[in-house]
């Protein structure tokens, strides 16, 4: 988290790029490349998605501190996808990005512990510690309890990582089970306090704990108060753009330190030069209408921030 | 949720093995082949992986329904886990068997639908449709409400496959945010009711949807109401064994009809061998001593359930 937050400083940019590698988003002059090259199979579709988010971390790697691939779009691809994240995990590491990967997982004890060491961590095979996805950061869903956390934390400290529970989610059915009531406090009120408390004694310097929220863009009146509650508690914030969470919305989710919360943009930077606002850049110049896209995110944000002041 | 009735019926069996295939477990012998032959590496996890599955899988394969693979021991030997947990899918169906993907996915939309077509449907590659993991069933978390479970509803109906939802999970901690009161009913109450109204349209000629529930048997008093009030949700219960549930505790799972239920045990088949009381088998016959395991299972919770009668 705390290296998360001095690359947000750094750049001055408080956004993640999602790479929701899609199919259907990536160029079609790479994709034939690869189905030439590998026929109608996962490994051309692994290659392809790989292509494409090289390029696109090409493109934003020097003005985005960090990159949030959805592990669903690489597992969609079987293991060959998985390949795929893998790789992609690896180069945006290269060149210098905080990696954020979007799982979801959850189980308990040993299992957990077993999620950890996948996406966080070091699996031993004969004695060897070996990297499987390493990535820097892990989002995970706490249905289960501290069982599902807590195998989580002993990781996170001796491999400085972090991980996002999700508290308040984005989607519109979020508030079925979310928003119901225990008493006077709603589910992802008590989430959040557990966050709070998961998090206790991991507070870095800038008083953020290893375990940070995921809290909806799509839901700022409720949230703002998340943000007083929860003071050492980092949140990752989706729904902005595609989901239709605008700069305005997102003031309510930062401290006045403007830290507190990093926010996702997917389809909308990723997939940009399908817009019509950026439909100048072509199809084979992708990357820099990212990068454009990006941009705008930036002032977007950067904006509504200062207005606030 | 018909074909692993039926399969059950078959062979009177209501219990599952769960593939928790840790290197930890797996005989000497076969380690030390894949380590010889591919070096202390993910490759030789993942070929050591497979070899014990597949072993497992030939001695226990006519009398057990369903197994049970584990995500995360996949996982955590990076893609080429995930290539062992693929080909142990395809070898399970090969024998019989329905597999359950025991994965606990969840997102929203069409990242939920990228779940759904990774582990129960197929992807498309430029027109051609690839299956990826190809799974039977799949677990799922379902704190996202409605827009996390709706996505995998239409796959499940088209491809003949099924979910279960965690409603209650096995560990010590499964109360502090399941057991908390939502007016007068608890969460795990609240989600078990979703997955009635879920699974309400998809009911089977047995009188079962195909959306399911994970129900521990740790909590056997708690839940023997839940099987009253979710007459239409067939339960995949944990905790059975190495985590303390027995024969008697499962009774209350189980409809009139004798169905409604089937039962986990991973490491108590999987690692018999290690155990005293399956010691004669020896570490070579690994499989015989997982088959007497099954065996034993099979009695004590046959014996429980006669004995309610």
């Amino acid at each position: 988290m705390k290296r998360l937050i001095e690359r947000i400083a750094q750049l001055q940019n408080p956004s993640v790029v999602g790479l929701d590698s899609l199919l259907d988003y990536i160029p079609q002059h790479i994709k034939e490349e690869k189905f030439a090259q590998y026929g109608d199979t996962f490994d051309a579709a692994a290659q392809a998605i790989l292509a494409y988010n090289k390029e696109i971390i090409d493109a934003i790697c020097d003005i985005v501190p960090a990159v949030k691939p959805q592990a669903a779009y690489y597992e969609m691809y079987s293991w060959q996808g998985m390949w795929a994240l893998c790789e992609t995990v690896k180069y945006a590491q290269e060149k210098g990005m905080i990696v954020i990967m979007d799982g979801k997982r959850n189980d308990i004890g040993s299992t957990m512990q077993a999620y950890a060491k996948a996406h966080l961590g070091v699996s031993e095979v004969n004695g060897k510690e070996l990297s499987a996805f390493g990535s820097d950061m892990l989002t995970v869903n706490g249905y289960l309890g501290s069982d599902g956390i807590e195998p989580l934390l002993p990781i996170c400290d001796e491999k400085d990582k972090g991980i996002f529970v999700l508290v308040k989610t984005s989607n519109p059915s979020s508030g079925e089970l979310q928003d119901q009531k225990i008493g006077d406090k709603s589910i992802y009120e008590t989430m959040g306090a557990m966050c709070e408390q998961w998090g206790e004694k991991t507070q870095n310097s800038y008083g953020y704990s290893r375990v940070g929220a995921v809290v909806g863009a799509t839901y700022p009146q409720q949230l703002s108060e998340m943000r007083q509650k929860m003071p050492h508690t980092f949140f990752l914030v989706p729904g902005y753009g595609a989901q239709g969470g605008q700069g305005k919305d997102l003031v309510h989710f930062f401290n006045e330190d403007g830290l507190g919360a990093i926010v996702n943009s997917s389809r909308g930077i990723i997939a940009a030069y399908k817009q019509e606002k950026y439909a100048r850049f072509g199809e084979e110049n992708f990357g820099d209408a990212s990068r454009a896209a990006v941009e705008d995110m930036i002032a977007d944000i950067d904006g509504a921030l200062k207005a606030a002041k």
